[in-house]
């Protein structure tokens, strides 16, 4: 039988990033196209103890049906998180998540009908835009500079197109590695707030800073209710545990409550319980200290062979923390086409153009720098510079 | 701000089931309104030990992002049982779910627009109703009599309405704990074939059979493809570890990993790989048998003590297995209304009317038999006796 799909699967294809990296089985590529923390970061020994012991000691409620606001002991902690940033969520701003990437599918199932406007970072996450096109979203994109979004462009885009939200990764973004300052933070709050917006903050990037000074939350900003605050625990303790939050208005909870129900019921109890404990031990800052210590250095070496390997007139900007370095290479250079190239010389980044909703920028590509041992970003590095010199 | 909510929420409220959980805090109210497992069947021990193991051995993958199929070893598990049932799914036939219910969520993603028709059992599964509203469907009802859906108003309802799919819970259905038989089932995909309509099997109840014979899976008799069958767990290992699987056509599961992606982007590797161990532990047999002997005595003390409080002319059909026994009082009586008075008695079942897409049926009750002891099962039937004689 010819099966008749909904509408809104029309020109969604899946992630171009994917089958990348199907490509990159063989072990000689020295792959700067992932986006994974390094397992080695993973307390894993930690987690095996206190998984066996909840599972031990509470499995008559940790393996039973569990509620769709979350487990309340990882509330708890979630809040607790919050608070150590200067917010104050109430019990009813809260709910647990199956990874922070299902609050940006539950914030569009809330506000968007097809047709209506999201604004993004251009570039930005392909994974939310996947997400935003399933629930045929139009995109409009905002320009970055250094700094990250631009306020003036992003009031042009307000006024032009009366988006329903704004979606910014604000600290250390995916791909560009930046990080948007706190005079803007509060700026973009404002302009939200008098064009009628509202803002979804994904932020799993912050804890991991090597320079610089934090920056406040955009959330710490709002007096209306106006951001929807995501917390994800993947680049901090675990992604495969698929544990995140969100904190938002009862109201916009409420409806992230109920499109949640309709799609997993709830967080898996144990996930979240494993992730409370763990923070409730008290190991939690000093493993992020752990994992800021192992990327920093990476991040350094890749940024200082970025530096040289290129040809001039690049644009690489050191980022202050994250998982990505961005490389602007001069107009002409084509980062698209020469990847199948790069393949072929064992190495391997992400085109660009891949994270632009509207495609272009061939220029452009985005390398990961926590997967590979220093050694390998130099190598791969030099391997880099040769294709583009 | 005044948020302005997308119009697919619209009539969406949230489960009355919920709210009446809500009520039942009060442990001296015998409560016959749930719809969960008795936790004393969950294999605590064994899934502690599986749990630590897994983390402590295999950290470095289970902690780390994993692939929107599934694990490869859980998805080998899902494999095998299909293939115990007869059924034969290909590798790309599959995909992990977070929960059954997300191929609920998934199927509706994948084939319905704004309008289109979903035919249901009627009364049927709470969380389906409210995922389908979620995705604007327009609900119809196909007729039941003591064996499940009737065909000829099942053939009725193709010819009007060209519904997208019949959703169907063929065994031991929630809530009537009615069962399809084989020839209803083989009818099933002959008219939906005929009429080109798919079908969502889901059979989370199938394995706790306490009397009579199994039936085949409506996947069996399917030869296009149109069949779309749901794997749980949550009845037989866990639910808190919401792990599920779908079995489908390629074409059909490339939409679902789509679909998956931009929600939760991969079910947790550590809760399929604990299914997946605990199944090759070759546990998982015994674990459903120890479910049986302890269900079975349950529900027959129900049956038999339902037999005798309720007025006479009410309708009770003895279920061959699952979790539910439907309750049809004579007309006149009112569930609905009388559900307040039976919590100031202390006894508490969830009224029939909530089960139906479009109300009704203030006549009907579900009562639960797995999480009362069958002590308080007679003392609770003889207060909901007294509250209809």
């Amino acid at each position: 039988m010819k099966v008749s799909f909904a509408e809104r699967y029309e020109g969604v294809t899946g992630s171009a990033i994917r089958q990348i990296f199907a490509l990159l089985a063989d072990p000689e590529i020295i792959s700067f196209a992932g986006g994974n923390p390094a397992p080695v970061t993973f307390p894993s020994e930690a987690l095996s103890e206190i998984a066996a012991r909840l599972i031990r000691e509470e499995g008559a409620s940790i393996l039973q049906y569990g509620g769709t606001a979350g487990v309340p002991g990882y509330l708890a902690q979630v809040k607790g998180l919050f608070e150590a940033e200067g917010l104050h969520p109430a019990d009813n701003e809260l709910i647990s998540l199956t990874g922070s990437s299902q609050g940006i599918d539950l914030m569009t199932k809330a506000v968007v009908n097809p047709g209506d406007v999201v604004l993004v970072e251009s570039p930005t996450f392909l994974g939310a835009l996947q997400t935003f096109k399933l629930y045929q979203a139009e995109l409009q994109g905002v320009q970055m500079d250094e700094q990250g979004m631009v306020m003036e462009d992003l009031e042009e885009k307000l006024k032009t197109y009366h988006p329903k939200f704004v979606y910014t990764i604000p600290t250390f973004q995916n791909p560009t590695g930046r990080t948007l300052p706190a005079d803007r933070r509060r700026k973009m709050v404002e302009l939200c707030s008098k064009y009628g917006c509202l803002i979804l903050e994904d932020d799993p990037y912050a804890s991991l800073r090597y320079a610089g000074q934090a920056q406040p939350s955009i959330k710490s900003f709002d007096t209306e209710g106006i951001v929807v605050k995501l917390l994800s625990f993947s680049k901090t303790i675990s992604p495969g545990l698929r544990v995140g939050a969100a904190y938002a208005t009862p109201e916009i909870i409420h409806k992230f409550n109920l499109g949640k129900q309709g799609q997993d019921v709830h967080t898996a109890n144990l996930n979240q319980a494993m992730v409370a404990e763990y923070i409730k031990s008290g190991a939690y800052p000093e493993g992020i200290a752990r994992n800021i210590a192992y990327y920093r250095g990476k991040m350094e070496t890749m940024v200082e062979m970025a530096k040289t390997v290129f040809p001039a007139g690049t644009q690489v900007v050191a980022p202050e923390g994250g998982m990505f370095l961005w490389v602007e290479l001069p107009e002409g250079c084509d980062a698209t086409a020469a990847f199948g190239k790069a393949v072929e010389n064992k190495v391997a980044y992400v085109p660009g153009t891949h994270f632009y909703y509207d495609g272009g920028h061939n220029n452009t590509m985005r390398l990961n720098f926590t997967m590979v041992d220093e050694e390998r970003i130099r190598a791969g590095m030099k391997r880099l510079g040769k294709l583009f010199g």
